[in-house]
């Protein structure tokens, strides 16, 4: 078959984005959360759009959804490209969802255009990037690189269904985890919003992205008394929510003074904090707070953690309540992105003409895991005023494409140079 | 029928709470919340035990059970005693339900004694004493007093439903609700546990409640923006529940300054928050939080709120977030017991050689609203540690009988000394 340069359907690229969105909770756009009746509907729109581009399609034992196309030589490994469908609630169009429909629209550009690769290539729809009711966010890559723990399995939404049970709802399998483990991937790139302002704000293109935050999240529970709001005199109270309060507002001071240090990246978060009974009258007995710290230094972790112990014992005493002992609810490194793959996607925008930068990730990806196996590099395309994470999230179908231009390149340069496994 | 002095039966009265208590969600004891299948269960067993004692059973169109004796002389009035039976979530088995058994113990010892008054006696389960789901409280006997407004019956609870379906659905009537209004009854007497601790530790019988606290219910809705909580810079954020956390550390010191103030009562508490979107890695949107704040002097309500009012808005201004408008979602005053039916309490201690004092209750209570359509009254028990609102709320059988005999002694007093209507 006579192949041609292939070149992006920007359209194409851009309806598939849409078509996704559409597929919502109607009352809460853009909700499409992990293991819900609508990831499943999502994820059976997306197989059947695999499968129209002669992708061979199939779920891994850790829930993943992986199209395939062989490459030419079998004795090569995959080249992959993806991201992921689920969402937070009340999120946006674009987050994960722009790399996976990137990562279609590069294959199908292939096909279209006759040119097969060496590399096989997949197209990776990874389960749960977002932290789902079980507790944990990038369950998919996490499996796929054998650091989905089995005590994790075992983490239950409120619901009482446990994180095993819901990966079998999917069409994962929790009791052959090792089998989606890959040793057969030799570069993975993920195209993503960028989530910030910063290629905005320079009116760039593309960003290379240098390094992707480490993420801990950090569970306190304070426990007091459930006593009567009108009875109990002010002197007498163990008020677990007035203990969590003053709290939060130390997450928020400690969280500011280690950001304004410099140069290295640090943002702290109360994203989830809960009140039990939560009834006017009644005094709070049990208040739970979740923290979500990141930063592209370790040793900015351990100092902000240390701080947090000290002041929630603080608050705890002043509010006469007990603080259990922090829980760490998961903890993932900062990680660099491969050198070769950036390489190859700032050749790649330098040869469009687009204008790039190097960039470092607030956000967690799952390339972060996936580096622990294979070459992984991202890059990010503008989004409307760094807006993420909710409904007005904004990215361009000019930008998304300039960005999946930038992937094709790489992924033919790649196809090319990587070098041969022994 | 001859009739000899009538004599309370503390085990039948102990097997009626006991009984109730059962009724309870079994993962949740004691939890009986207003409108749900096991408070409409609970009240087909008080039903049940009405009409066992020989008392005509109805439900007025405020949604009130009323078991009723007539009396000998059909022109005088009632003598009502009553409290609830509904519960907070996790509550106890006592708080309503000892005073709503102590009116069916005092009508069957009557009977039993072959003793009959010349006024009518009414025992009287009023509906929603507790705040429910509608976001209101003392729902009946605001009905029977005419204080359910129109606009109160369009509260919705979180499902949907409004609070005049909701009144239907328990067998009230909100089109007619000036039906329940009582022009009839010349005497409301209510016990029910201190909930606090002052009879406990001078190891009194009795307190014989001189005024009820009036109770105002504040809600505070700061709104901000749902940023991703990996890219957004500290000082980049909109964050509702920094604003929250730092108002509720604030209603704590401002309540504790009016507390220490003396010799007014005064209480404040945070017992509802609530955060959205609620997920660890978004900057949380928006958070609403509900304050209810007690005292027996109004004049240190309006302090509390001008105070919250300044503090909250500083709060909102320092987090970058807008505060919406206070909303207050109900206001009581603080209210006298009536001296004569105080009198024939404290006579029927004494003469029951009962240790006695008098009391200011924290608490708000359905006695407060009947006041304004007759004269009313309370008697208290001690509980332990002053504990209500929670699982370990207790109160020894024989402290519930002494508190009823009172009771008794009082109605029999009150049937014979209150003056004849003109």
């Amino acid at each position: 078959m006579a192949s041609t340069d292939p070149t992006l359907d920007a359209d194409r690229l851009w309806s598939d984005v849409m078509a996704l969105a559409e597929i919502t909770d109607p009352g809460r756009p853009y909700t499409r959360r992990s293991f819900s009746p609508l990831f499943l509907q999502g994820r059976a729109w997306l197989a059947k759009r695999f499968a129209d581009a002669g992708l061979a399609v199939r779920i891994d034992t850790a829930g993943n959804l992986i199209g395939r196309l062989d490459g030419a030589d079998p004795s090569l490994g995959v080249i992959a490209v993806g991201s992921h469908s689920d969402t937070v609630p009340s999120g946006g169009r674009f987050d994960g969802i722009a790399g996976l429909a990137t990562g279609l629209e590069v294959v199908r550009s292939l096909c279209d255009a006759g040119m097969r690769l060496g590399h096989a290539i997949e197209v990776i729809d990874f389960l749960a990037e977002e932290p789902s009711e079980y507790g944990l966010s990038c369950v998919g890559s996490r499996g796929m690189v054998g650091a989905l723990d089995p005590g994790m399995l075992d983490l239950t939404e409120p619901g009482g269904e446990k994180l095993r049970e819901a990966l079998r709802r999917v069409g994962g399998d929790p009791a052959r985890l090792a089998a989606s483990r890959r040793h057969d991937i030799e570069a993975f790139l993920e195209l993503h919003i960028e989530q910030g302002t910063v290629l905005e704000s320079q009116s760039l293109d593309v960003g290379v992205v240098t390094s992707i935050v480490g993420i801990r999240r950090i569970e306190i529970v304070f426990e007091g008394a459930a006593d009567h709001a009108g009875t109990t005199p002010m002197t007498l109270r163990h008020d677990a929510l007035v203990a969590a309060a003053a709290t939060v507002t130390a997450v928020r001071r400690i969280a500011e003074q280690l950001a304004a240090e410099g140069p290295d990246y640090f943002v702290a978060t109360v994203g989830i904090l809960s009140v039990e009974p939560g009834a006017s009258n009644v005094v709070p007995a049990r208040c739970r707070l979740v923290i979500d710290a990141r930063t592209t230094n370790s040793a900015l972790t351990r100092r902000f953690v240390e701080a947090v112990e000290r002041d929630s014992a603080a608050c705890a005493a002043a509010a006469r309540v007990e603080r259990m002992p922090l829980v760490t609810l998961s903890d993932a490194p900062p990680v660099a992105c491969d050198p070769v793959l950036r390489e190859a996607l700032r050749r790649g925008a330098q040869e469009l003409g687009l204008g790039e930068t190097d960039l470092a990730s607030g956000a967690g990806h799952d390339a972060a895991f996936m580096s622990r196996v294979c070459p992984s590099a991202m890059i990010f395309v503008p989004c409307r005023q760094g807006k993420s994470h909710a409904p007005e999230e904004w990215a361009d179908r000019e930008a998304i494409a300039r960005g999946a231009a930038v992937v094709l390149q790489a992924v033919k340069t790649l196809d090319r140079s990587l070098p041969r496994k022994q």
